[in-house]
């Protein structure tokens, strides 16, 4: 196996663990023996279990002896709540070690330079790109910028309403789009909603399959904003209400809780205040190819008077979603 | 060369006289001698002149003999101003002849028959799609409906504004887009704009290259609505002024001129009522990567108060034009 496939199998790891291991990385790993044939794979447990590697070598046993590790995040060499994991790599009798993203955390770098003192050979860089705007997209940003990272999704006609005239807006979207949805949340840390969205549509925010079963890992649920809950909401017990308007003041709130990966599902007064602190990292428009010419719309109020001060983005991804239009892009800085 | 990649040319051949042939199809022909290399080369001349097929059979003079003619639209049958291009096919020595789509127009029908009875082998089919998705798309549908084909353009930000708060709108879309919609022009019959867009931004309609020179083929500037234009609007002497708000009366003006293609610049009233009266074929969307959260719509009372009454479209095609997005939709029928 080339050391390209087992990054894409270790990026898969990574991925069936997103979600679960926040404050941590989600971080995936492959051991392949001396011959270059898989012998373990892994995924980081959530806070306290083991990191990927560790998972990946006790799956491996004794061939992981003359082998490659191949990782998504450069190994850690600090001991935290875990011993590090370029000693348990060097234990092991690992001789290369592959990894995509060199650690940006002040307290885990040094892994790849522990490890060469060892006499493992290491390479970065492999699948960088795919890794750092994949799985630990929304961990790199914490890192760097100590606030968690916002996705704010909605879902639109191609006019730019949410619904029409009458507020009716089941379902603008297809089916396909809002199964993604209900698969992304499943990988996310929290949902964050206005008080507005609680009065008027009474979500629950949790992650459900095709036939309405909640997901294993459910995303703490977020409500913004000073009004009281309604009495009979959904979300009044299990919600966190963070009484502001400050989006600064919310990620702050979340960050404590280690909260890393955040899904701003609107509505158009959170999202404007959100577009105005510049606290929107990532925007995931859903495209209905349908127009309304009525209706209430996506944002209000994103502090633009004139065009020069538009929010300017560029795209990363289109793709379609069933019908849909599904666009990724990120603000301009 | 191969049929398939004569066809390809052919295509070429048409793209290049459209705009210029209505009401006459655009149709373009490659002459292969008997061998399979290409010997001849043509589009339909404007109205009067020499059909594809001819043009073609003039390049490639006594190469022709025992070739193939392959040409986007079944050869026509039928004494029009000129003589029926499979007589002429005949004539040459043509053996063979593959064209795309089979021709719609009762009195142009039989083509394929009076070759086959001359011993000529036809084929029909070769990249159909490409071709009545591509340049006879409207003049097929013409032939169907009776009415111009009507493509609807607009530029708008990703949250389906228009124009910021203040009105400024230069420039939402990219230069790449802008550049796009000019060479668009250039191969249509007609632009229409409503007395409301006239008085907003004075508009030219016109079709120029980079550098602002017009292109040689201008399209038909047409303006709709009761109000009289300005006196000094640039549009005031070069414009068909249909003054009534029913498309259908528009769409029949234009049809007696000969008009089979239109591109609809809005505004939004005027995209509206053409989205009311169910007489927009296409939805050509420049979507710039960009929010606005406050400011114009694209398009206003487009008939819709409920969700279950949107406009559904389907979506044929989405690339990318420069930083926007080009989305091109179908209204589902």
């Amino acid at each position: 196996m080339t050391p390209e496939d087992a990054m894409v199998l270790a990026i898969a790891e990574s991925e069936r663990v997103r979600g679960t291991t926040s404050p941590n990385p989600p971080v995936g790993c492959v051991i392949l023996d001396a011959h270059g044939h898989p012998a373990g794979f892994g995924g980081t447990q959530p806070v306290g279990g083991a990191h990927a590697e560790v998972m990946a070598l006790k799956e491996a046993g004794t061939k992981a002896q003359g082998g490659t590790a191949v990782v998504t995040l450069e190994p850690c060499s600090h001991y935290g709540r875990t011993p590090p994991c370029a000693e348990a790599l060097i234990e092991a009798g690992i001789k290369h070690v592959i990894h995509a993203v060199s650690d940006p955390d002040p307290r885990g770098a040094g892994g790849a330079r522990l490890l060469e003192q060892a006499g493992v050979t290491v390479e970065s860089g492999l699948l960088a790109d795919e890794v750092s705007k994949g799985p630990l997209r929304a961990w790199l940003h914490f890192v760097k910028t100590g606030r968690p990272h916002v996705t704010w999704k909605y879902a639109s006609s191609l006019d730019g309403r949410i619904a029409a005239k009458d507020g009716t807006s089941q379902w603008i979207s297809s089916e396909t789009s809002r199964r993604e949805v209900h698969a992304m949340r499943a990988k996310l840390d929290a949902i964050i909603v206005g008080t507005n969205t609680v009065r008027k549509d009474d979500p629950a925010l949790t992650a459900r399959d095709d036939d309405g079963i909640p997901l294993p890992h459910q995303p703490l649920p977020v409500v913004v904003g000073m009004s009281d809950l309604p009495d009979g909401a959904k979300l009044r017990h299990t919600a966190l209400h963070v009484r502001t308007h400050d989006p600064d003041e919310v990620l702050t709130s979340l960050a404590a809780r280690g909260v890393v990966d955040v899904l701003l599902e609107g509505g158009a007064t959170v999202a404007g205040a959100f577009l105005r602190a510049g606290r929107i990292d990532r925007v995931l428009a859903y495209l209905a190819p349908a127009l309304l010419g009525d209706g209430p719309a996506v944002v209000l109020d994103a502090g633009v008077s004139t065009i020069t001060d538009a929010v300017r983005l560029t795209v990363e991804d289109v793709t379609m979603s069933g019908p849909d239009l599904r666009i990724s892009a990120v603000p301009q800085t």
